[in-house]
């Protein structure tokens, strides 16, 4: 437990009110009594009275009326409280000895490896990084500082990928590797796969949900944000501060340009170039404004039919 | 093998025709000397023939001529003599040696944890539950009592949450968990994040299939039924007796009523409110009929557009 | 390093220009000094330029003016080389100690089994066969030669079945296995469910991508492709040959004939016979070019809506 003084002054932050104690932090629709919460617009205020105190933004600083903290990014600072606090999070530490690491992967300082985790032979990994329980590295990947690595994930499996044999399909040999960069954050059982040749490659900052799939040869820039479930076809390239939303598919060889956004469900096409900053949509993705347009035409096309029909029957077509 | 006598009487079941011998059980396409089958509807009866008897429901009990057996549920009562036989299933029991249980987490009686499980610190676990090879449960998640947690699922991981900071996005904390009420089963490589408040809820006798993810602060009522790559995104709330097809997604914040069904595949837009009792379908979901409806006439759609185009040519439009 | 006179002899192949020094294989664009690629098409060979050598088809031989082999395959020529030459590939062989195996498990001479995978007991695992790190393979399953199992996958589960009970959903008991023939390859976190009765089956020579979900009772023909994140619900029977894209859905019972092909994100319905040869494709799925020519026609039904309800009004209808 903390006064609000106490918070304040650790964090910087203007207070206004009461100096209250606060034993925890909640969202608005949770606070209790001894609970620091937030509200961003005024119309929330009413509902923070259970709550001991409120974050607000500083536009709101006159409309409060009970003991508060002003802050530009509320809910970072409720999030910053709640350590303040020591509040439990999913913490992991050091290296578990069930983890099988070969001998030959370099791990920096600071790496945590969870239980049960595998880091195959000549992976590197940097400072700082977090790899979950079950998670698999396989040999020769690359992986960045400040990154974590979900559990049960599979980075640089082999890809899929085969040319027809005497025997059927066979497997094309995998040359090449997976690299993630810096601060890249990757959702359990998500798969990367390693590339044929050269590298498979998350950019710095890039975070990706559970259970996404990356194909061989895919390149992801930084700064980008793969919702969970999508699935990225071979070769595709991503640019920076790419945001693709759940379940979308994106096909083989796609290129994504810097900025670009894809909705949930939608379907990319293989090889299609989408040009920066545009949003996509549509089972069959094209731009979004589009793909809205023809689904909303699509909602009224029993009606239109109907009536069409008639008009056609009275003219005698 | 039992005498179909014996069987009967073990079932408190009806019986008519030669006391045979049972060996095994099999579905009717299957079914050959020596099993026990079963027949729902007269016009299966030929096809039990090869079949050493056949378990029929009671409307049934008229039109059979060979040994059989009655009951209200034919398809569970085959089951049930199967395990009578002893015929094999997927049966793990004990705590096995490989699993790495932290000292901290708290297991009820017969619980049972497979190869290279992994249980975090202070999970509580209830009797009879079942965690198989490879699952995860990270710390601080509640799991019921007999639940069955399918290999390589991860329940408890961090959702994905991130607020923008100055170094890019930043992980927001996450001071939650996942709580798995009584009688829940968990389908393999599915994930369950953990809650950023509070906990993340899967209701008491909720189904879940395998690959299925679900997001931060999702609240699923009980007795549900969610298939196979269903994605449920962050803080949607599901009622009681919630049926979600296989490959269908729920956007965030979604709210869907008691007994809701959603058709495969079907998008529900994030912040959707889907009325109790009500179906939805549709790539952009909505109210299963509309749907259904739209793709009717969409299939249509070539051919009337033609017509009409023809009609406006000639009308000199 | 090789000569490429001793690549050529070693492959059999003949050779044209230079007998250069070769130290590895790229394809085209990332080709350096030192480096064997190959060029398909006459029009790429001026991209070749930078690399040591060129693999070219036959009808290239008069084309090309540097050294080069000629080759049928020249991407499989390319990675031939590569093997020749050392290029580090996944490999990993012997049984791991970490891996759990149940000592009534049957593995045939030269299986691979990774770290922390797990066999479960009266499995038995056909010559040359690798299972990956983390991978699980429940009790009595069958898994053929030369088959790759990759990281974290689950074969043989229980499907996803139930009966009403008098506590809500009943399991149904599963009495049967998964079988999975001969070179067969399952991709990272793929799931794939032991049968209610019987075996769900994987034909010889199939290949199964990451994230894939394959149900209860499944079987799957030889030489077939499943892609990522695909789903095939329970019952469901694929032919010989057949090919299913990203992310597709088919529906339990469905029966897709020999040499199918799923275009992807199609959702095949329930029970659906697709008929041999065919290629099915949409949302709704259906025959890809009734698909495709709705696509199309939706793609136009925004301004056609348009004028029609212009000549609408115009007409006084």
């Amino acid at each position: 437990m903390m006064k609000l003084s106490e918070v304040a002054r650790a964090l910087d932050l203007e207070r206004s009110g009461d100096d209250v104690t606060i034993t925890g932090v909640a969202p608005l629709e949770m606070a209790g009594p001894g609970d620091l919460t937030f509200a961003g617009k005024k119309s929330l205020l009413p509902r923070a009275v259970r709550a001991a105190a409120v974050v607000v933004p500083p536009e709101l600083t006159a409309a409060v009326t009970g003991p508060a903290l002003v802050s530009a990014t509320p809910a970072v600072t409720l999030g910053q409280v709640g350590r303040l606090l020591g509040m439990a999070e999913l913490t992991v530490t050091g290296i578990h000895p069930s983890a099988v690491i070969d001998p030959s992967a370099r791990l920096a300082e600071g790496v945590t490896v969870g239980p049960l985790a595998v880091v195959g032979p000549e992976v590197v990994i940097g400072p700082g990084t977090v790899i979950h329980a079950g998670a698999v590295i396989h040999a020769r990947c690359l992986i960045g500082a400040r990154c974590i690595i979900h559990s049960n994930v599979v980075v640089g499996g082999e890809g899929f990928g085969y040319e027809p044999g005497p025997r059927g399909l066979e497997r094309i040999p995998h040359f090449g590797i997976v690299r993630i960069e810096d601060d890249v954050e990757i959702g359990a059982c998500t798969t990367i796969d390693r590339a044929r040749f050269g590298a498979t490659v998350v950019g710095a900052g890039t975070k990706i949900d559970n259970l996404v799939q990356i194909a061989h040869n895919v390149q992801i820039g930084p700064h980008s944000v793969i919702v969970s479930q999508v699935g990225i076809a071979g070769s595709a390239r991503l640019g920076s501060g790419v945001q693709v939303a759940g379940q979308a598919g994106i096909g083989d060889h796609c290129v994504l340009g810097d900025g670009v956004k894809v909705a949930a469900s939608t379907g990319v096409p293989p090889r299609a170039e989408v040009p920066p900053g545009t949003t996509w949509g549509g089972w069959w993705g094209q731009e979004y404004r589009k793909a809205w347009t023809e689904q909303v035409a699509l909602r009224k096309l029993p009606d239109f039919m109907k009536r069409v029909e008639e008009f056609l029957k009275k003219a005698g077509a």
